[in-house]
């Protein structure tokens, strides 16, 4: 993974260390603090800080001088009815800080959800290291056959090692000649800010990402989502198990109202009501194009 | 001021507990956590928790590995360019939840800084209190001769306690008649939702205000200016006092680059140019209206 | 209503002459421009200007050069897509402006939607006017006995009769104070920031607001439904109404995925699948809590 | 540059037809609709649509019911007023949406500014263009030996030839391998979301971006400053120039009080007012660091 030697260093040493505070502490989350989780071939998530937990969740609902915890299980039917009803700005309430290193096609579609903050590593100040994302065999797909934005099988046999050789040669080439262009080394050395263009989208970069509950969990119903890119949804998955951790009564109702949930139109309404009543209903009856009711039938066979 | 006993023991016993955590630890701010800055009659200012310091702004800058800190010297310099340059990204990465006890005219102005995340005590839900903001006799100013938007001097004699008198007994009447419409005794009781509309603007209200440090900036640099609103200002003014002791470089750089500070138009930077070569200028020559030319002056001399 | 003969000049001055535009132009929507629909006793929603249509966000969608429209129905299909998968961005690429006359504390709730931008008029320069929101007999109603933050029954004889009175009488008082603290005659004269104060939640302010048609429609969702605020919801019925004339395609789209929709949980998934197999499905056995099986039986009986 | 014959004819269609609107009317903006300015090899900057005028301004800031309009004098007056006090919400009434076609490496930097709406051109649903920035060779320049983040003066001989050969051929057999992977002649063919991490940060994409003028001045006064990257400063200059057309008084004001403006931090005022007083000034007697006080005769001399 893309952890140096003295990266780990640094990361035992703020491991090693407590201080006392008086804020909320989320035993869960402490754990995960600064580790990193690997993703995919050289990326991480690390939690870098984290701010409240389930009860700060209640506290802030309840607009509360203390802790606003009367009993773990009267907070648990708070944040589940919270959640239900799309109250979510006890959810803001907590926030976490994470250190990312992802690759650039991933960084792309991650920074589409604007509502958080966002420090990147910088490529016109910095050098950028020589760290590619190459997909493992078994996620060299295909692109799909029924959706224009999905992926099928995996290729197999030549093509599939043509690819890889591909990726991989092309990778290392631009790299060399990255390093060729910025090199001072008998020559001016082309600007960073221009050298960089050269690099493919499957470069790592890394960054400092901090958002809100309310808004990570948007990101993750999205991207935790079978029909997410398996690139970025691999982080996301990630991040699930951090969560969880830090705040699992939140986690909890998220999974059940939001990852497990099925979004039903007035349509699906009106046909399921039928179905229930015994009546056996057709796609031409039920008032849905095709796409919708296979995506009905998918749920309710 | 506007807490009760139970508030107070509640504020007091999650002050008697610390919990070691391996987050970073502001001590300056760790001696504000939970306490209630007494601000106007009733109301206050209490920080509920905070994320980051000083150090976290360095090493989100940096996208580090470790605390990001390589001397506090370097932090702070680090720390005033990015000021400077208004790289606020970094100063994103710090985050405060307070919880606030304001007027109602107060917060309507508050609420229009909206990169906040806000849980405002319901008057839908609950049973508001009976605490009315009353101006003190040297705050109860007159309309503003030369500014539209602002106060002039104290009113004085019967028409400062004409104004009292009707600012106390309108309250009181209207809270009166708030509690009697809502009360269940012998009747069924308006709702709570209606009942409220029967209040003036000067009643308090409550709610937990989370922001980051970088549009918290901007909050005190738009309310912390003399020009405000004196009924804001005061809170904050209190914020303030909190914030330098949370962060105290970055509160520094953002006294000497923000507060401090003087934009000048192009308009007055060829003024000032002209007066640094011993030319005198006047407003028919600076190509200003007289608004500016006397703003320009009332810095300027 | 709460517009005089002069701003209705204005109003038929902007609806007289029609200039030509190379823009996208929604016939619907010209229709509405200006007009003030009364919402409540003395308020309103006009339509102040608005950006694109149906095939705006379908062009949006697809990166296109020209209109974007292969066709009407390719149009829809692509918008039942979009908004059946939460694809929200295209849907951002509508824009409306609407000015609105709104009792303050419809205000205050209406401002919790943060995604948009608003001018309000300022009562710390100008004079409010005397306009006061008194429910009708109808809408004067109890506190819910069931749900906390409801309304029951409408009140009736004395006690409907007392609340009007306070209701009318303490409005009165509070504006005639305003008057006399504000004038200028004979005295110094309250400055305007401070005499508001005294003004209750129920006088009518007005402001601008823009919002993107996504926002708007999340909007919609939270204050169009059954469980929102009588005076907020006739606000966003009478919106919907013009959302309805402007963007058709997406109207019915958002109406049947989101307005007529129902969100499962998981566990309200499982047990509508076991009913679907003739199961009979109690609450002890559903997992879920009192509150949520009641919520559950409500759509499905 | 990247427009095909077909986009070309859409362009001039959408030109061919006006409407007829009640909206406000900017005319500077009507000649730039749809006309696609071309920046850099392959690059362009379309107005797709715009909301709002100068009036417009003038108008939400009064909440008025007219065109707000007293005269365009009093609206510049106003205008100006607004900028130099920070009054942003009306500025925000004003709405544009532009067609970008631009490299990744400029794109990557652009959404940094997140309070906007963006649609991009999708690399998992659709292929993309062989088209790639390749710089002018007085724009091919080496890293600043002063500034980390800039460049200096343009590489010459050998050493630029070198480049321009680089960023051609790896450009060229990036694409090259693009469409090999992704065809579907005689093999599988590899999914797109995949294939597309080969290709490197010049080539181009295209965006609908849509943004309020407050948040467009701010990318503007950051992207057209000095000290931005060229190529995203191309893009800022070229909107500066429909921005003029389409609302000449803010634009003027925006000039004068942002473009055009000086920041002096306390510092500075204290330095420039012993300035003013004849004295002379050093930087060890100004307070300020190297880079400060180098920063501060860069304008003052």
């Amino acid at each position: 993974m893309g952890l140096k030697d003295n990266d780990r260093a640094e990361i035992e040493a703020l491991r090693a260390e407590t201080r006392p505070t008086l804020r909320a502490v989320s035993e869960g989350m402490e754990a995960h603090l600064y580790h990193a989780h690997e993703v995919l071939d050289h990326g991480f998530v690390r939690v870098v800080d984290y701010m409240g937990d389930d009860a700060a969740i209640c506290q802030a609902a309840r607009v509360s001088y203390g802790r606003g915890t009367k009993s773990v299980q009267n907070d648990e039917g708070l944040i589940r009815y919270l959640m239900r009803h799309w109250h979510s700005t006890p959810f803001e309430m907590c926030e976490i800080k994470l250190h990312v290193k992802l690759p650039v096609f991933v960084a792309r579609q991650w920074i589409r959800h604007r509502t958080a903050n966002v420090n990147e590593y910088s490529g016109r100040y910095s050098i950028l290291d020589r760290e590619f994302y190459i997909p493992s065999a078994e996620h060299l797909a295909a692109q799909s056959v029924v959706n224009n934005q999905g992926r099928g099988e995996a290729l197999t046999g030549e093509e599939a090692a043509r690819v890889l050789d591909w990726l991989k040669a092309d990778s290392t080439r631009a790299y060399d000649h990255y390093e060729a262009m910025i090199s001072q080394d008998g020559q001016q050395g082309l600007a960073r800010e221009l050298a960089r263009m050269n690099l493919p989208a499957n470069i790592y970069t890394q960054w400092y990402w901090k958002v809100d509950l309310h808004n990570l969990f948007h990101f993750l119903r999205l991207r935790a989502d079978a029909h997410a890119q398996y690139e970025i949804r691999v982080y996301a998955e990630a991040i699930c198990e951090i969560v969880k951790d830090w705040v699992p009564a939140a986690y909890a109702a998220f999974e059940d109202y939001r990852l497990g949930s099925v979004q039903l139109s007035g349509k699906g309404v009106a046909c399921l009501k039928r179905m229930l009543a015994g009546e056996e209903v057709t796609q031409e009856g039920s008032g849905m194009s095709k796409g919708e009711w296979r995506e009905f039938r998918e749920v309710w066979g």
